[in-house]
């Protein structure tokens, strides 16, 4: 076997409590290397009066890469403690011993070295990674305020455009407010969203409020205190939760902060507040300079970054955080430029949130691998960017095959303890990026077909506003253009086929939620995809075409969903962009 | 290449912040696979302005075990935010790009792709592992105050037997107290200690006063407050650091919160302190019950194991924590069965002792892999027992040959951080193990041989009180025997070695903390090895055989410290046993 690519870390996503009373043990070995894995395992008190080292339980492979296995196996145990160690039998016959002090082969004196074994040293409750349950329930729908619609004319700012009236710039307003939000909860709620994610609405200069001036009001061409509860509870009451987007990397160079340090310099009383290197500050107006004497987001004056290690500024921003929610009652945070932030900081963060609102959802804008802050002490997710780009490569792009998607995605999965991928936050577009039915060319069939495998795998999914009604848009400030409310320029077909996918999701949440994910006769030549989530019996299983040719299979259980699908019996015809989607 | 083979895990030991302004970044490969590897870097938001993915720079290879090699670089950024991949070119001539996003071809598409960079968004001091800089100037001494000195024999417990008047069973007491170490604080400063870790001195119903009754008192048998004032005030005017052990896992039985819940069950305020599954709680003096209704310390029902996510509990440990940092002036805490205690918690610990001393030492009694612990929020370091373990296993049991010795010490290095090996805790004996002597069979030389190795390794060595006048003992109780005074049963030649090495080691202290590790001419054979550590042109190596035929090697360097050596100008002979130290 190879050795070299066994890889076990105790006390990670490779070893962590799921629930209170049961553990996730995963193994990683090289791809078809190992015929069998087994955990031996025990007390550690307990080795010499049972002898448990001399037996030993099968662990069941749950997901395959290009270059790995992975393995699993769900422990429980009465004293709350484990020591655990692998048993790894190779295809070539070899046996080997896999533990904390190393590989050795598989021998009574290996198995009998209580020093040999990694440990869960106990089953803390405290250090569990707890996933907010409702989000498991929950689609998302992203709205951009200032471009959703204009419900209330007279808070419109200065200059404000007529709806609608050209392709946006990245200074245009066109009078989005929360009036406007709350004009179209209905239509939110028909949709079978249930849960909104808000670009901030915070007090800021810019279209887009990236550039806070003050996290304690909304912005007066949004709306004011009153309406933002308004719009809340009216959610509320529909079953629709509400996440707001805090930016807590930077302020904007409006803030009263920045502004004092401008005027005062180092005599400024918030002049630790920020990462300024040398005094005077060299501030600009430019959109990227690289000679800046203070930290910003990129290149940005206009956005100085926070020293969120000084406890006035922690204070400060808790204070936000706790806020909206004791007075507001919002349901989750989305943290912009999540990773740039330290780790003490939203740990705090996440201890002051919960601590006011227990069930909070906390999800950090990380476009790249994020183990570190979903230990269970700082994010509930990340925005799932790594995860959606392998499904668009294969689908839109076409860049990759079957079996890249496939290690693609299982190898995302086992980046993270499974309660993690539960709650991850599936997108396809977003105000950062172009637009899905952009990325496609247009191609509507290709959209549905690529956001009706998205929402079949494990997350929660999140439409951008207007995809559903096959809106298009390419990168920012494309991607930003009006909502479109005439009934006549709203693609009617396509937004029944997401409310059909939606109802469906929400229908099998508990399947697409828990579900086991496997690949079956996975086919690089015609990017054909055959994939099913697993439950308690329950089976939810996709067909998916992304090649040109068509492709004949059997299928079973009952038809859910499809697209350019001829079907006879129990034997569908899948075309270019079709799919199947059965449930049984 | 073995692509399975390639490690790295972003914001870990893999990756992380070495200086304020110097980040370490390693990658792991099979063991002479990788011919040279290189870094790809720069700023996330430069790569198209900069074409910086055009550009790399060499990796140093650091360390070889049986399976891989590790490879480092040192990278500083000027605007404190690095994205990086590494260039990876086999002896097979295959040269892939290893990446956030995977493993591929070296192509230039590979390169110019920002997602398929790792991260590290920004060089937060916050999140940096601190480690204190005094510790790696000492040398600690461990004292079992019970068995050290009887200075004060006014304060003897019942039935306390005179001084070392037999071998200690598990219940004897022979009236070591506070007054005997402070007589004796010349002799420990003569011998070169400036650290002395004590077993717990708090009020408790023991011998080893693990059992703890008050935490906010010391143990009447052993002295009082003043007395160990008096203590801590005389080291410190000797230049010695002060380390006491703190049981945060269980309290006592003779604990008054326990005894409260013993007498009023469910009814008690302090039920939620401890784990308790049911009332009335089954308790029993026994030492070892499997069938008890409430979580222990191992099966130890004189040790009920406390709730430390409870905040109540949270607040009088991190108030004992704090108390005797202030009122005292200690200047370490050792934590004992610290693995079992939960992460949360020893976070605040980290938190609220660091608040009120900056440079305090936390070292916490873990025997097994550590990763988790050591990641700049909890400990500085562990009980090194891995690192140590497989010096014993090559010099005194004779169980692995030189490769694996220089294997498994490189594995235990690539652990941890290079700041955290620098203050690692390298013990050969302790209270809890038997002593090195006995180990050795009462072969002294070989425990000369195994102790001079040590004390040239990477981080803070430390001797059990008597190992230096050459005591021995068994597995506990055996190895709490008193310590011998009496001049004439001391080995004076074996206290004079150790102070020789004791010298050296804090003479050569630098190149010992910095120094880079490297084996040369391994030889299986014959059980020699030759070891060098490196630092700014200065090099201390050692050769050391631990067969029984002589083995005849050139050296370089002047003469440090050597047994069982004949040397004939820069030639030496080793024999058994012998070990060749130089410097130059």
């Amino acid at each position: 076997m190879e050795r070299a690519a066994f890889l076990h870390r105790p006390d990670s996503e490779y070893a962590y409590l799921y629930t209170k009373d049961l553990m996730h043990i995963r193994l990683r070995t090289k791809r078809n290397d190992a015929e069998r894995v087994e955990l031996i395992s025990g007390d550690p008190y307990l080795i010499n009066e049972e002898k448990w080292h001399k037996e030993s339980r099968p662990m069941k492979r749950v997901a395959q890469t290009e270059d790995y296995d992975y393995w699993l196996i769900e422990r429980g145990a009465k004293y709350r403690r484990v020591q655990y160690a692998f048993a790894i039998h190779g295809y070539d016959g070899e046996d080997l011993f896999y533990g904390d002090r190393g590989i050795f082969e598989l021998s009574d004196q290996a198995r009998a070295k209580a020093e040999n074994y990694f440990r869960m040293p106990y089953f803390h409750e405290a250090d569990r990674f707890k996933e907010p349950e409702w989000v498991k329930e929950t689609v998302w729908y992203q709205i951009f305020p200032e471009r959703f619609d204009n419900g209330d004319q007279s808070n419109d700012p200065e200059g404000t455009l007529p709806w609608a009236s050209k392709d946006p710039s990245t200074t245009d307003f066109f009078g989005g407010d929360l009036q406007g939000v709350i004009d179209h909860l209905d239509y939110i709620q028909e949709l079978g969203i249930n849960g909104l994610y808000f670009c901030p609405i915070f007090k800021a200069t810019s279209n887009h409020k990236y550039d806070t001036i003050d996290y304690f009001e909304i912005d007066p061409a949004f709306g004011d205190k009153a309406k933002f509860k308004e719009l809340v509870e009216k959610a509320h009451e529909r079953g629709i939760k509400i996440m707001l987007d805090a930016v807590f990397n930077h302020f904007g160079n409006k803030s009263p902060q920045w502004q004092d340090v401008l005027e005062n310099e180092e005599k400024s009383r918030f002049k630790d507040w920020f990462q300024i290197k040398e005094f005077p500050v060299q501030a600009s107006d430019e959109d990227s300079r690289l000679d800046l004497n203070f930290d910003t987001f990129a290149f940005t004056p206009r956005m100085p970054k926070l020293n969120t290690a000084n406890p006035e500024v922690i204070d400060y921003l808790l204070a936000i955080a706790t806020y909206w929610i004791e007075e507001f009652d919002i349901d989750a945070w989305r943290l912009d430029v999540a990773n740039e932030v330290d780790h003490r900081f939203w740990r705090k963060f996440y201890d002051a949130t919960t601590g006011v609102k227990e069930d909070l959802y906390i999800l950090g804008e990380i476009w790249h691998s994020s183990q570190s802050w979903l230990d269970g002490h700082e994010f509930h997710a990340v925005m799932n960017y790594a995860f959606t780009e392998t499904i668009e490569n294969f689908f839109v792009k076409k860049e990759i095959k079957a079996t890249k998607l496939a290690s693609g995605l299982h190898e995302q999965l086992m980046l993270y303890r499974e309660q993690t991928n539960q709650v991850m936050f599936n997108c396809l577009d977003s105000h950062d990026t172009p637009r899905l039915l952009t990325t496609c060319g247009g191609d509507k069939e290709l959209a549905k077909q690529t956001l009706a495998f998205t929402f079949i795998q494990q997350g929660s999914p999140c439409i951008y506003y207007g995809t559903e009604i096959g809106m298009d848009g390419a990168m920012d400030p494309d991607c930003r253009k009006c909502m479109i409310w005439d009934e006549e320029k709203q693609d009617l077909v396509f937004l029944d086929f997401m409310k059909d996918l939606i109802a469906f999701r929400k229908e099998q949440q508990k399947v697409l939620s828990y579900g086991t994910l496997t690949f079956e006769e996975l086919d690089n030549e015609n990017q054909f995809i055959q994939c099913s989530r697993s439950f308690e019996g329950q089976t939810i299983a996709g067909l998916f075409n992304a090649g040109n040719n068509e492709v004949e299979r059997e299928f079973f259980g009952e038809v859910a969903l499809s697209q350019n699908v001829d079907i006879v019996g129990k034997k569908a015809v899948i075309k270019k962009n079709g799919f199947l989607i059965t449930k049984g």
